[in-house]
């Protein structure tokens, strides 16, 4: 727009409204996932998502949904609803809300017909011209993917975005939108987003820990705001800030980070995105170590965790599922003895599996995890959910017995988490 | 309720709202997922989903929301922020709305406390009182698997429900309202729903055999909706009619998956909602035979999928994920001639693993998958994706070479569902 004084200068857009629209979406089988895309792509404009719904094909409700978020925010982004048929709302409602009549724009009734001509051989159905009647004033956004333009609509200070629903398309459109049009409007105070995962630790008891920490990061020059998030096996902590110079959201995160470091420790697994099984890999790699392990009650998950991360075949070596006894003693070495003196769910059986491992493959690391997964199988001493895991080095072999809680695929996730905690205490 | 005439009735619940709340929902990494379950649940009942929103963790927001929502729809379910910490509005917030004030129910506080002290041998941290909070004529519905209480509020004719957002807590407290109150309420025009799955096939050809079967389905008196899905590895066909009988609704989708099983034949491999490892399981099972498996490429996560269902212990005798070429040849007696003539990765090698893991274990079915699975490690003759699978049973030995399309996890999976078929294949 530039050219200081010559244009009213218009308010940054900050605040931005998602819906997607389609009774589809409204079914237990479909998900909208487009706005995660918008979402970080708006984020990187420093625009937040305030909040996000999705209406199904249905005049009355797109109506009000349309009128509450321009109520609520600067940018209101619609996905879908802009094909040919009867169902396809969304031009009509946000037209008639906002008070802009509709009127035919013959240029794209021409590319349409061009397109029907060229792609299927065919005549335009009459119907698709339903997809060229554009509000008064609207910009048409071309889409090079599909047969729906969008549409921006200047709103007084705010922005409607019309975008088809397609991933293939509405990505495209919105990227384009992103590197000029959109860039113009946003306040260029972007958001940069960091991750820490965490584990070993309960939420409460890290939320408690974290607080005084909270406090001190909001009074600072470029505050940096935290949210926790338990999952299962581990706690994740989201830190971001916002600056228009980006560098500067970093440095405040940064140090946000060595704050949680300096408070929580070797609990802290992972600040860049990686997930458990990659930050053992990596150890692994870097070390130029070996692992094998002797999975029971887990059943093969631990390994197929650790072989999800590319190029794990340098630090594999192999696994044993020992579901059965005989097959502990006979791939394994357990001692029959320490099964029945023990039990097969035992901190020696695990230590065994785990020796035993490293015994008979070629390896620097042996895991042994035996349990007892549920729903049957538990007993008043040894309950669903009680896991031994050992892990044996060249130097020592440590181990330890856990109780989990949830069903048998939670008790599984939970123990190769452990699990592999477990090994990556040792190495780190 | 009962006794009529004796209190006044109220009208069916028909329409819903779902608000997730979360600002961790908000981001560009987590969606809400819970709205799946509750929405199949609700249409069970006849309830319909008239939107569904996500919104952070902010109280301005939320609060008019929920509003607007209250306005709108007879059941509003709300999921998350129900938790200890200060982010977590969503009680206050949904008092404040009501007008209905907060007041701790001791009997809460106790019961957290001994949670507290049973299952993580502490003492309960004093922000958790926060979870005691019920609004005045609120009802608790108890969480069996997590901290935070669920409510349920009567609004005039409306219901509140607040529950807490892991799914793991949210979907049994949720079940158990739909067998009592929550049935109670509704209309009772329920939808019925089934779901079939099918493997070995490709979408477009499946939709294009199946689409005379719609057309006709739409005729009947009970009309039956069908909606086609591909997910990785299967092709899933949902079938649905609504009727005030469940058990007409019920007989119409019969004769529909009739008609599906008489036109895709074997290639159904699921009609009652089990997946590919129960299908597999209960094979096993019926014909008492053990199952051993020697994987490379899928790294274990065959058997891993085997031992999620319980009771898998019957079956599942042991497995060998033989990463590296030497614990092919020590643990499967692969013989080295063998992987320098063909390669680790070939049909000749899955054979030799199958059948040796069932010369080495005492079972009755050994299978053995070996592949590349990426993104390195591909040839122009072998690219990544190629994956050589065999199955032995004391009868035959039937191998076949596939080529996966995708990114490591992907290949990793499709190999693991393809191996399971040809398991079932060759046991049905």
């Amino acid at each position: 727009v530039g050219g200081a004084g010559l244009v009213p200068r218009v308010t940054p857009i900050s605040r931005a409204a998602i819906l997607a629209v389609g009774s589809e979406l409204l079914t237990p089988l479909r998900l909208d996932t487009n706005s995660l895309f918008v979402t970080e792509q708006l984020n990187t404009l420093g625009v937040e998502v305030a909040f996000k719904c999705v209406i199904g094909d249905d005049r009355a409700e797109l109506a009000h949904a349309v009128r509450t978020a321009l109520d609520r925010v600067d940018l209101l982004i619609c996905s879908g609803g802009l094909g040919p048929t009867d169902d396809d709302v969304t031009r009509d409602v946000v037209a008639d809300v906002l008070g802009c009549p509709l009127a035919e724009d013959e240029s794209i009734t021409e590319r349409l017909r061009t397109r029907f001509r060229t792609r299927f051989k065919s005549e335009m159905p009459e119907i698709n011209r339903r997809q060229a009647m554009v509000p008064a004033g609207a910009r048409v956004i071309e889409n090079a993917n599909g047969s729906a333009p969008g549409l921006w609509i200047d709103h007084g200070e705010r922005v409607v975005l019309l975008l088809p629903g397609p991933p293939r398309e509405l990505k495209p459109m919105l990227s384009a939108l992103l590197q000029g049009p959109l860039r113009d409007r946003a306040s260029g105070v972007a958001l940069r987003r960091r991750i820490l995962k965490i584990a070993g630790r309960i939420e409460s008891q890290t939320e408690e820990q974290l607080r005084p920490l909270y406090a001190r990061w909001r009074e600072w020059a470029v505050p940096v705001d935290a949210t926790i998030l338990a999952a299962l096996g581990q706690i994740e902590l989201h830190l971001s800030a916002r600056h228009a110079h980006p560098a500067e959201s970093e440095a405040a995160i940064e140090v946000a980070v060595a704050d949680v470091l300096a408070t929580l420790g070797p609990d802290v697994f992972s600040t860049d995105g990686r997930n458990l099984e990659q930050v053992v890999g990596d150890l692994l790699a870097a070390q130029r170590l070996r692992i094998a392990l002797a999975e029971s009650c887990t059943g093969g998950l631990i390994t197929s965790r650790l072989t999800d991360v590319p190029g794990s075949s340098r630090y594999v070596e192999r696994s044993v599922v020992s579901y059965s006894n005989d097959a502990k003693v006979e791939l394994l070495g357990v001692p029959d003895a320490t099964i029945r003196e023990h039990g097969a769910v035992s901190d020696p059986v695990a230590r065994a599996m785990a020796e035993g491992m490293r015994a008979h493959a070629p390896v620097d690391v042996g895991v042994g995890v035996t349990g007892i997964a549920g729903p049957d199988g538990g007993t008043p001493e040894k309950p669903v959910g009680t896991v031994a895991i050992a892990v044996a080095t060249s130097a020592e072999t440590r181990s330890r017995v856990f109780r989990f809680v949830g069903e048998r695929e939670q008790v599984k996730f939970q123990a190769s988490q452990a699990a592999l905690d477990m090994v990556r205490r040792m190495l780190a």
